[in-house]
């Protein structure tokens, strides 16, 4: 399995997330990557590929342009503007007020474009963003020419990037930007198939009304777990996209029996609805031991999570998403390669 | 003239503001209290009396009941659940998620309930805030008894927060809660004038669908200052509020002349509308030394507002807003308060 990664998803290194009320250092770190690469180097999965650079293009396929102008331009004019910290969002367009001005400095546009707080914008922020679409879009393109499933190594990750916000650690959605990159390669319809810890509210919000991406989650309740707003189970697509959308919310500290018959489930749902590819969201903040997760999956479940995977019989390709355990992270991440491989031979 | 207080306003001692992506010291605190009351003391504009307890109705019939207990609630909630920090948010029912569900868990709540996260929750800030209430209604309770002006030296301050919504340091919005108390106690329409820097959203939220308040407000233009997403000039009131709301966006550094024009336009407006009632909600942050603000004001200024103020000729209640700096806010607002007793004198 062809594994693609760049350095240069390192190149945001920020300082401090919002968390507990108190400032810390980011879970969602570099060193994410160097433990996953390391565990890949010793173990021989795969061959490790650097992507070449797609551009704008794809991004903004997905994402609105001005957004995108923001987060390219966010840390000069927050510099520029003298702001001491990382720029952290302390207003923003709450319900009682308008979401339909984006005001003319920094701190008012960062508000508008922002879905939460606990992301910092710092310094490489954004061109960190630009490798980590592009790992995805490298993996995305070697599946599509060869039917060969790809594991792109993606940091930042992706799945809480709306059409126009970012937070949850998310910059640009790289499995949209994946999916519709296919579709543009003539793909008739994509499943993105979301098994991170955390609902996929990003992607979900991007292909909500269409019925090219059916998009699939299983992922804590959001009555008591982040992102709380999206990913209820009356979520179900809009117009042409009606049914497409298909929320698995499952409280904390749920089996990995329960987990793996609702996969099951998913994956029917896929087969189901025709898709000719599939993107994963993997997440492996599912371990027991995540430090801002509550699902309960050993390190052996990953390879039983990448063998069922690989029962789609579909091109598939997997896109990391969360993972926070930095110990167990790269063991996890492994065995899903490792458990899918085994499933496709 | 009367002015009410309680040594309860001091209760909220909040150690964190999310100020320029760093925690510091709150600029709204205790210390504003006992830098006004010194200098009223000081110069003997008037007898401080401690108002009674008018208890929850009075904030119910502006705020949601919902909201109410959160505040009353989350402090312990945020405690119970083992967070570090003070209970600040960092997720919110962003534009690209669902603003109708609100999640079991604290932390959920505490975003659905903000509308910034500059304003953390802590021990005493529930008790401080029914204080802060109980002052604005001793005030208004003299005035609509006697005739005569009071000032309630609030704390917190009251006009960001919204009917469900607090931030921007305001968790019930004072002059709202003693404008529906005028009205239930037989005024038939009453004037808030908000004189502080920032646009108080929350009252222009409170009232917007009515016509027995007319809002008016002179403030730093949204494009460019807090609270960004509400106070521009297009918003003139809804339904049977049409035309009783009317904001007037100022740019940084305006010109007390220009400032003192726009006041006197204000008034006229308060007079043709035919109010019986004058709430000023009055920030002195329009102060030239205000750390977080950028109006021109010098001290002098102040009592030429006091003189205009008492013009409009109409029982009035001034209600204490925003100020912070602090060396010079218990003069500022004494010579309001002297400027006022000329006028009437």
């Amino acid at each position: 399995m062809l594994i693609f990664h760049s350095d240069n998803t390192r190149l945001r290194q920020a300082r401090t997330e919002l968390h507990d009320g108190t400032l810390v250092a980011p879970f969602e770190c570099p060193e994410r990557i160097d433990l996953v690469l390391k565990h890949i180097q010793k173990t021989a999965v795969g061959e490790v590929r650097e992507p070449k650079s797609y551009g704008l293009d794809p991004v903004l396929a997905v994402h609105d342009a001005g957004y995108v102008n923001f987060l390219a331009d966010c840390w000069h004019e927050w510099v520029a503007a003298g702001h001491e910290g990382e720029a952290i969002p302390n207003i923003w367009p709450a319900r009682t007020m308008r979401g339909d001005r984006i005001p003319h400095t920094v701190s008012g546009k960062l508000g508008y474009y922002a879905l939460a707080a606990e992301t910092s914008i710092t310094e490489g922020t954004f061109e960190a963003a630009m490798a980590s679409k592009d790992v995805a879009l490298g993996a995305t393109s070697h599946t599509l020419a060869t039917g060969e499933p790809s594991y792109g190594l993606c940091r930042p990750p992706g799945h809480h990037a709306a059409v126009d916000q970012f937070g949850g650690y998310c910059f640009f959605n790289n499995a949209a930007v994946a999916a519709q990159w296919a579709l543009n390669q003539g793909k008739r319809r994509v499943a993105i198939l979301d098994v991170d810890f955390h609902h996929g509210n990003g992607t979900q919000q991007i292909f909500y009304e269409r019925d090219d991406v059916l998009f699939i989650s299983l992922h804590g309740d959001p009555e008591v777990t982040f992102p709380y707003y999206l990913g209820y189970a009356d979520e179900t697509g809009l117009g042409s996209g009606e049914g497409f959308n298909v929320n698995y919310p499952l409280p904390p500290g749920t089996s990995v029996a329960t987990w793996m018959a609702t996969l099951d489930n998913a994956l029917g749902q896929i087969k189901q609805t025709q898709c000719d590819m599939l993107i994963v969201s993997l997440g492996v903040d599912i371990f027991e031991g995540d430090p801002i997760s509550a699902f309960t999956f050993k390190n052996s479940d990953f390879e039983i999570l990448g063998q069922r995977l690989s029962s789609a019989d579909l091109p598939t390709v997997l896109l990391m998403e969360g993972g926070y355990a930095v110990d167990d992270i790269g063991i996890n991440v492994v065995n899903v390669l490792q458990g899918f491989k085994q499933g496709i031979s």
